[in-house]
Parts: C-alpha cells; sequence; structure tokens
C-alpha cells in the first residue's frame, strides 16, 4: 500500500496515513471487507515507526472506517453487514497510486429523475442543431477526419478560433500559445502530471473543484486550502501561507466559482499574479463560467494581465456548447507549453480531429449570440430557483445568490445527517452534490451544491421544490 | 530541477541523473541554451553530493550535450549556432516530472510526403464509409449525444460488443469488465499512473512501443528490458531478472511485436502468466494487432488463460477501423479495473460517446468480414516491400519479414549515421523511426522502423524504393 508522507509536513504522520486511508475507503477505492496491511508490514513500507501506523489504525477505528481484531488484523468496516470478506484476492495487496477518487465515486451515476449533482447544461438550452449539422456535413465531407490522429496541440484552425475568442476577452496570445484538450479535466491533469509531484504545495481556494482536487491528490501533492470571502481568494491568507510553504502552484477557479458560486475582485486578481511573480509559480486560472454572467460581465479574466507566462489558462467550450464533444483551450506560453503538449503526446495521443471541426464553425460566428440568449435562460433559471429557495428552504438554511454560473451553494445548519438527506434524496430520484467532496476530505462540511441548469425548467422548479421540502423534513427530524 | 533517483538502484547515481538529463536534452524538452541549475544547487535539491552531480554533467559534456564554462555554468548545446541562451526566463527553473517525450518528439509531424514513422493505416483500407455514415445518423438522430457527458467506464452497449468480440478469441468476461479509452495509449497510461510509481520495477521487451516507454518513464519506473528471440520476450531471462528485482508489471505487446514483428509463442505466454501469478503481479497485453496475420492466425491471447484476473487486455480498435476516433478496449477484473476507471474519471470525466456509437455497430456486424479483406490488403502491401527490399536494400541491411501487423524493422549495419539519414530522408519527404526510441535511450540503436501500410499502395511503393536508394547512397558514404 503505497501512500505519500510528507515527512516536513505540517501535519504529523499518523494523521497523514489514517486521512489518506480514510479517504480511500469514504470513496469507496477500499472496499468493506479489504484487509489492511499489518502494522509490522505498513510500518516497514512506509519506513515509519510501527507506532505510527498503530495511532492511524486507532483513529481509522474510531472514526469507524476500521475493524481490528486480535490475531485475525483489521479491515474496512462495512456498512450495512458485518464480517469481514476473506481478503484472499492477491489484487488486494496489489499497491496504487489513488489517494482519492471522489469524482468517480459521485458522478459516475446520473440515472436519477432530478439531477442537481452536476455541473452542466441541460441538451435544451445547448446549440445541438449547428452542431450536429456541421458534424455530420464533416463526417460526409471529410471522413479522413476519421482516420488521422490529431495533431498534439490540437486543429490549428481550431486554435486560430480560439485565439480570436480570447483576444475578444483581453487575452492576447499566438494560436501557437494554445493547445486542445478534451475538456478542462484534462487539462488540470496534463499541468498536474507535468508539474506536480509529491510534496509540491498546490493552493486552492476552500471549497474548490472536486476534479481538480483528486488530480492534485493523485500527484502526491500538499494541498492547502485558501479560505474565500465574498471577493474570492483571501490573497493576504494566502500570502501568509506562502511564505511558510512557498507555492508550486495555485489553482483558482476566479469566476462564478465552483461551487461557492462567488467571483474574485480584480484588486485580488492583481495580487494574485503578483505573489505568482515574485513566488515564480504558475496560476491555473479554470474558467469555465466568465461568460455566463448574468448582469454585468466579471473582471478580466487573471491572463489578461499575465507578462511573463505566470497564467495556464482554462476555458473550456464542453461546458457552455456541447459537454459530449469534449473541447476545452489550454493557453499558456513558451516552455510551459511545450511540455503540456509532450504530456497531451503521452496521454492519448492528442484529441479527435472530428468533434473539433464540428465545433469550430459554432465558435467562430454564432457563439456571442448563443452566450447572450444563453445567459437570460440561465439567469431566469436562477431566479426561479431563488424563489423557490425563499419560499421553501428551512428555517437555518442560507445561500447567497450567483451573479453568474451554473451552482447554488446552499449552507445547512448543521453538517451531520448529509449522507442520509443524500440516501433519502435518492429514493425520491433527487441528486445533490456533498460539500465535503470540495475539500481535502479531512472535515465533514455543512455545506451542498445544487445545478439548477441541468434539467428542464419544469424538472428543475420540480425536483428543488421536493428537495426543499424533504429538506425540511429532514431538518426537523435531525432536532427531534 | 527534478529528477527521481533510485537510491537502491543498479546504477550508480552519477548515471541516473546523466541519463535522465541526456533523454530530457536528445528530446528536446531541455532546449539548445537552456541554463542547467548549479553542481551545488541540483545537489541540494536531489540530496546528493556535488561529486554526483559534478560526474553527471562531466559525462553529458563529454557526450556533447552540455558545454560548461567556468563561472558561467552548463548548458544545453546548441546543435548549430553557438553561445549560451540568457536562462533568464523564470520557466526554465520550473521543474517538471517528464524525464523523456520521444512520442512528441517523433510524432509531432506528419506532413511528409512519405511518412513511414508512423504506425498506421492509411484511410483508402479503412471502413470510413460505414463509419461516417452511422455518425451522420446519430448526430442527426440523437444529438444530445453531445450534450452528456460519456459513462466513465464507456457506453454499455459498446462494452456489450465487444465483449462478444473478445469472446470469439477465447477472451470470457463480462461487460463490466471492460473499459473504454481514447486509444490504447490513454490505456497504457491509466495503468501507468494508477499502479507505477518512482523505484516500481517494469519490465518491457527491447525493443518496445515508444509511447509505453515515455509514459512509465513519466512514472519514475525503473524499467529493464527483456531481451527477444524469434519466439518473443526471453521468458527466461525475465526470470532470472525478477529474481533480483522482482516485477511491479510486465508489459507485453506479444503478437507482431511494435516494433520487432515477432510474435510470442505459446509456450512463453503460459510462462509469462505464470511468473505474473508467482510474483502477483499484472501484465499489460497490448494487443493492437492480432486480427491482422498474413497466413494463420497468432496464439491466443494471454488474457485468455489468464484465470485471477494478472492480465489487463488492451485491444485498439482506433489502429485498425478508424485512429480519428479513438476508441480502445480494457479488459481486466475485480478492483483492478474499478481502479482504472477510477483514474480515467479524474483524466477525462469519460470518453465522448458520439465516436462510441460511430464505431459500435461496425464492430458489432462488419468487422470479420472487414478483417478478412483487410488482412490481405496488408498481406499484399508487405509481399510488395519485400519485393523492394530484396532488389533494393544496400549489404549489410536485414529484416525479417512479419507474419501481420504493419512494420518492417529493419537493421542496419551500424547506429551511426542514421540521425544524419533522417535529415537526408525528410529532405526527400521521407520519414521513418528511429530505433532508440524504442529503448530507454542508454543506447544508439542500428534499428529503424517503417510502416508500409500509412499511404496508397503506390506511394509506399515509390517512397520505399527512393528510400532504400538514399540509403544505399548514405551507408556507401559512410563507408568512405
Amino acid at each position: 500500500m503505497h501512500i505519500d508522507l510528507l515527512r516536513s509536513g505540517s501535519k504529523p504522520l499518523p494523521q497523514q496515513i489514517s486521512d489518506t486511508l480514510a479517504q480511500r475507503i469514504t470513496s469507496g477505492l477500499l472496499q468493506p471487507g479489504f484487509r489492511l496491511p499489518s502494522v509490522r508490514g505498513l510500518a516497514a513500507t512506509l519506513k515509519v515507526s510501527q507506532v505510527t501506523v498503530s495511532k492511524a489504525y486507532a483513529d481509522l477505528e474510531k472514526k469507524g472506517h476500521l475493524i481490528c481484531s486480535q490475531g485475525k488484523g483489521c479491515f474496512v468496516a462495512e456498512h450495512e453487514q458485518s464480517g469481514p470478506g476473506n481478503g484472499a484476492d492477491w489484487r488486494d495487496g496489489y499497491d496504487d497510486y489513488l489517494p482519492r477518487a471522489q469524482l468517480w465515486r459521485n458522478f459516475g451515476y446520473s440515472e436519477v429523475k432530478y439531477p442537481f449533482h452536476l455541473a452542466a447544461i441541460h441538451e435544451e438550452l445547448l446549440p445541438l442543431g449547428p452542431i450536429s449539422t456541421t458534424m455530420a456535413a464533416l463526417v460526409t465531407g471529410q471522413p479522413e477526419l476519421m482516420a488521422s490522429y490529431g495533431n498534439f496541440q490540437g486543429d490549428p484552425e481550431l486554435r486560430e478560433i480560439m485565439r480570436r475568442h480570447l483576444q475578444l476577452r483581453g487575452i492576447h496570445l499566438a494560436t501557437s500559445d494554445l493547445m486542445i484538450t478534451s475538456g478542462t479535466q484534462q487539462g488540470i491533469d496534463l499541468v498536474a502530471r507535468t508539474f506536480v509531484g509529491p510534496g509540491d504545495t498546490v493552493y486552492l481556494e476552500a471549497p474548490s473543484y472536486t476534479g481538480a482536487i483528486d488530480v492534485f491528490a493523485g500527484r502526491g501533492a500538499e494541498m492547502i486550502f485558501v479560505p474565500m470571502d465574498h471577493e474570492g481568494m483571501r490573497v493576504d491568507v494566502l500570502t501568509r501561507q506562502c511564505d511558510a510553504r512557498p507555492p508550486k502552484l495555485i489553482y483558482t477557479n476566479p469566476t462564478f466559482q465552483n461551487p461557492s458560486g462567488v467571483t474574485m475582485s480584480m484588486a485580488r486578481r492583481q495580487r494574485l499574479l503578483e505573489l505568482a511573480r515574485s513566488y515564480r509559480c504558475l496560476i491555473v486560472e479554470d474558467d469555465p463560467f466568465s461568460d455566463l454572467y448574468f448582469r454585468t460581465p466579471p473582471p478580466s479574466p487573471i491572463k489578461s494581465m499575465d507578462e511573463d507566462g505566470h497564467v495556464v489558462y482554462m476555458k473550456s467550450f464542453s461546458k457552455v456548447i456541447a459537454p459530449g464533444c469534449r473541447i476545452a483551450c489550454v493557453a499558456a506560453e513558451g516552455n510551459i507549453l511545450s511540455r503540456l503538449i509532450a504530456a497531451k503526446s503521452a496521454s492519448d495521443l492528442g484529441s479527435p480531429l472530428l468533434t473539433q471541426g464540428a465545433v469550430l464553425p459554432f465558435i467562430a460566428r454564432r457563439y456571442e449570440d448563443y452566450a447572450r440568449t444563453l445567459r437570460a435562460a440561465l439567469r431566469r433559471r436562477m431566479e426561479k430557483a431563488a424563489r423557490l429557495l425563499k419560499q421553501y428552504a428551512p428555517p437555518g438554511v442560507t445561500w447567497v445568490l450567483p451573479e453568474g454560473g451554473l451552482n447554488l451553494w446552499l449552507q445547512l445548519p448543521s453538517a451531520s445527517g448529509i449522507e442520509r438527506l443524500r440516501e433519502l434524496a435518492e429514493e425520491e430520484g433527487i441528486s445533490f452534490l456533498p460539500g465535503d467532496v470540495c475539500y481535502a476530505g479531512d472535515l465533514p462540511s455543512r455545506f451542498i451544491r445544487l445545478c439548477y441548469s441541468q434539467m428542464t425548467e419544469a424538472d428543475m422548479e420540480r425536483g428543488l421544490k421536493l428537495f426543499l421540502i424533504l429538506l425540511d423534513k429532514h431538518l426537523r427530524s435531525l432536532n427531534q
């Protein structure tokens, strides 16, 4: 069993071991009945004392993750049935490097009637007509696109369109500074695998995007979460944290942040960039939502002020026009980009040319008009959701209405009972994202994320009302 | 600058440092003029003595990779111009975890007239007609496929088709044991990121697939190359090597091996599987070519004999029917597969449903007939190439005609001059794959790989003749 330990880290070793194992257990990577290595064995593997491992196991047992019995060893606790598994499968002892897999755990299902858990846009709002027309014409007219491996960096024509797109948003780069990835998830993953390794310090907002946390955890990074206020990441706090642990990378989602909805002020953006300059580190600016504002356009991207290549800017087109095409743009300069392209080549030899071609004319000619319509539709939904919240949200539940994006971030009176709430909701065909997956997982969170754009408007209204009534009932039952 | 050092490894530390840096320099990740860290600085970062780093730098200077000058430091040697770069860019000092990028270096270009370097099938042989018809019908009839994120594991219907496909080949699994990836490259990458970490021992055939070597190198694995004979990997040698260093994973391409064309005998397959059982390790069986035999079907896949889940089997459909669709199948059981699915989710949230749907009916109904025709066409090409080789290959150049697959593996009289040959060939619009990228890169190789299926038949004949005449001239010039 492999666990990245940071011997110079601030967390005690037993806690590092117990946190990592707890994450693997709660995400389901370690199944109930799985037999953990012996104290002696794990101590030898990790080169720590047996006392350290014993402490970690005791902590996990106290938290209910493990059942240990003298002579038999420690097993992952069953949730329902009891009794340890046989543990005889060789695969159980085959080590891996996956400390956490909350994406896999939380987004693997989508068969619920009211899927509030996924931050996505329902097909009735997406421009599938024009994109499918382009795609049909392409496969008929240029079937050879299906025969060729893509350019590692992405179709040059699409990159040129994206260059113009970014230029309109204040980001002035060359076509050669852009790379196409299979969604932003791949972009984050490529940055992590290229530039982040065991013990490197990565700063993120608290809360942050689950998929980014999974990826950095997978690289063995030390993730430090920076608190936020209404102006976004607390850059003053970050600055002090960086004194103690210089950053290798700062991951931010500054505009209509996922999940909190908060937007970073211009002043903070500038200070964050200065900080990256002084520490000679990278900022990953993940920007899926900046075109989805409800009233006024958000501040310009951090990348628009970046003069010496400190920002890797990521813009998802998947999210906004066709998630199934898996197209995002990554912008970076010099040998930061060339190294990311090298990583992309090893990762999948390049994204399919066909899906790149399918979105190209739409982004070139119709995107801006479409974004205008989409903003209006999303705002209408958000306002409908807001009315329902006002009417049906139980006392003690709070939220801030977002100025853009797709999500509501609800604070419940307490973190306890959220797992039970999730089961109850699922029985009614409703899903939501528990807030704790937006943190490193040390503490239970009393937040939950609901996306108001992933269903038809009517379903969203029905589902949200149903959920709020259920929530009310659930909270009352807790208080009894 | 990050270098994975294996303190318990068999290679001395200075050599580990110098090999890694040499790979980064030859692949172009470190550009001419780049200033290396000071001896003192690198020694501190890597926690080794300054003598160790000095030795490594001296070795690199001797090999012509570096130019060191008292007081100024060491710079990556220019190939043409001279004089060190200014090195003032902060990015040059920003560490990464990319030790090697031969895929990126060797497959980034494809604008040559006679691309012999890429192992692929020319579009005139591929079934693009039926696949594009399906695709066009899908985008028109089910545009919502472009709206949805894929299932992490892949479209269940396509997995069912693949299950039947594998069953016909002696591999009996459930649909739930299969995962769809964006090409086999991604499959290899997912296995590596999940199960291979710094210092883990990975065995590969010598030579092996460039893309696999890149990926394992990127994970900091200790790669050990096992010699081959006409029956494939020398499992007897491997067994002795495993005694000294137990395997974490064995990567093999047993059928019409890329690049050598050799097929592993049934006896060796069985022994390899027994070895994996006794060491409780995984075999990655990469099988792009087994349907592409010229005379008799090759031995059954290792996976067909695998009773307790030691083999992760990978079958590329990209390669054989539509490279641009990027569809491969990964077969594994139990928590080996579930961990790979978790890695897939963090890597790209799942492959596009549309491209999966596009190949589905073809694989279900027409694949076997198509494979028959394709085999005949490839055999004809190979035989044409064989005639040209016989007629025009210069003395001292040898080869073994493959029994299947897409490649010729030519042995030249000497390794020297291959880089020059490559330049000369490129001037004539001809590309080939230098054999040294199929090894870890310690030694120059005197092999080159030529793919005979990546052009029209006429172009292949013209290009190969042209190349062999050029080769003759080049070898004569070396002997003068």
